[in-house]
């Protein structure tokens, strides 16, 4: 990685940890000048704007997500255990989520509602994109004769998807990972529904 | 009603709509009064400051959803037919949630998350009522033989709570109430499971 790589890393995971702890809102290029000890220049000679660092931050953020559901299903055998190993990846969503501050996509999704389309289409786009691996799991179990065909993998995928995004939204609120317990559960319980 | 009051809830109101709408964060007092249409000093004199009116206006949330869930279930028969009339309270999440700007809970604990305490226990509360009453709702059925006593009402309750929030977030993420539609569709799936 070239110096220039480095400093604009520097910048995108210092900042992803400002904007997903403190909110996009409230974190200033100030703010990021201080936790990157950056002086202005070298900020603004690598991204034109804040929102432009906020975008990259949260690709970055994509991709880091992205990694753990790759790396969970490693050595796993049936779908169920590679789905359940994904759902247990924010199993400490209250004080050890994958990124700092908590699932970016929920952290964004509010914030960028009605003020920031970009990032909120960027965010849609990587929740299309973790529906998808998880429909491909699910298909592969038809297919392997694990799950009964009655399964609809996009629209089970789908759910189970969204339901943890609720799951981690509710844990956090009320500082108590139950709502995930609970969640990973049910998830089990209704993939055993289709299991053979 | 006094008059006294009636401006109180018209603040209220507006607020409500506002906060829910744009963000706390945005919004200022002079966009409660020109929303109200009314002079600072009517304000201040009901309110001690912005933080009081946003507590009061998601208490009255809170009361909103409440008398939704409570109308839902009218002339329903059984339990699975209650639970189904709630989870349909937000089928359309997207054009027409029960509360202008979508669920209230949703929007407050991203921005509530460390900046407004208060406003963060509240709506934990307004969130173990829901469960409560979704729980004694379960209870109800497993008494009265509908459902196995295998059930956990309690833990079966939060999730399904805690699913639908997943499920709004991500319907409003995706400009697509699919999301809610899937969640609405296992959650009659699940409680086939413990039906006898």
């Amino acid at each position: 990685m070239s110096k220039q790589d480095e400093v604009s890393q520097k910048i995108i995971d210092k900042s992803l940890r400002l904007f997903n702890t403190n909110g996009i809102h409230t974190t200033s290029i100030q703010d990021i000048m201080n936790e990157t000890g950056l002086p202005k220049g070298a900020i603004y000679r690598r991204f034109k704007n804040k929102d432009e660092i906020v975008l990259a931050s949260y690709a970055k953020a994509g991709l880091i997500i992205d990694s753990f559901m790759r790396e969970s299903i490693e050595n796993k055998n049936t779908v169920t255990e590679k789905v359940m190993a994904i759902s247990n990846i924010y199993l400490d969503a209250v004080d050890n989520p994958p990124i700092e501050g908590g699932c970016p996509m929920l952290n964004t999704a509010i914030e960028s509602d009605s003020n920031f389309p970009e990032l909120k289409t960027m965010m849609a786009e990587a929740f299309q994109q973790m529906i998808l691996f998880v429909e491909s799991l699910l298909r592969e179990g038809i297919e392997n004769g694990e799950y009964t065909t009655e399964m609809e993998p996009r629209s089970l995928a789908s759910h189970l998807l969204s339901s943890m995004e609720g799951a981690i939204m509710t844990s956090r609120l009320s500082l108590s990972n139950e709502y995930v317990e609970h969640t990973i559960k049910y998830t089990e319980r209704l993939l055993a529904t289709y299991t053979k």
